[in-house]
């Protein structure tokens, strides 16, 4: 069995990461992390991301002031993913205002959609900038 | 607000699924889907995954009888990532035995890694080939 010491980020330069609230155990978001982020996140025990749309390091809350704790890490079996276990500043992972990303369901027999998630707070009254 | 109605897999061929324990909230696992996997989940309501490495569908369990039974499916704000939560037949997710891929724990402080997973079987008598 191949020793592993961590995420192997030479077999690809972004790591999908899970966030995880460490208190309820509620998924809250799916990001990346480049190899940056991941030591600023280790050293800092703030989680860094990197943000794919805006080609540069995102540090979670930086402007909304919702910062993830980190509570501990892991990563898995074959060294290409990351689990982040969190304490969600604020309440609320999402830029839609809700606790977690996954605040949709799919219906597999209908495959109608439909909101399970709960709103935490408006994004027009925490984001200068429209997301 | 833009309505979606699933996950957009115009945007990317593949998307990152999560599978996490409905009894338990334990992640499990991350693989991909693509749209084909996405649909065959929905309707046997047993996960189906995209392999990477082997390029063609992968019935989760298909070769150790540790399938997955979907127990409800959700997509995040972004629409390209998934959320299943699941019934992991056997306990084990991962090929290596454990009961989660995301066995390892990294110290932030040292950057020193453990074991903290519960190993469920022994790979050696489940897999007739080497993973």
């Amino acid at each position: 069995m191949q020793t592993y010491e961590g995420p192997d980020f030479s077999k690809t330069e972004l790591i999908p990461v899970i966030a995880q609230d460490a208190a309820t155990g509620d998924v809250l978001m799916l990001a990346y992390m480049n190899e940056t982020a991941f030591l600023e996140t280790l050293e800092t025990g703030r989680v860094c991301y990197y943000s794919r749309s805006r080609k540069k390091l995102w540090r979670k809350g930086e402007e909304s002031g919702n910062v993830q704790e980190l509570k501990s890490i892991y990563y898995d079996c074959d060294a290409d993913a990351l689990l982040v276990k969190i304490n969600q500043i604020g309440g609320a992972a999402c830029h839609e205002g809700f606790r977690s990303c996954f605040f949709r369901q799919i219906n597999p027999g209908t495959r109608q959609t439909s909101i399970v998630g709960e709103r935490v707070f408006d994004p027009k009254t925490v984001y200068k900038t429209p997301k």
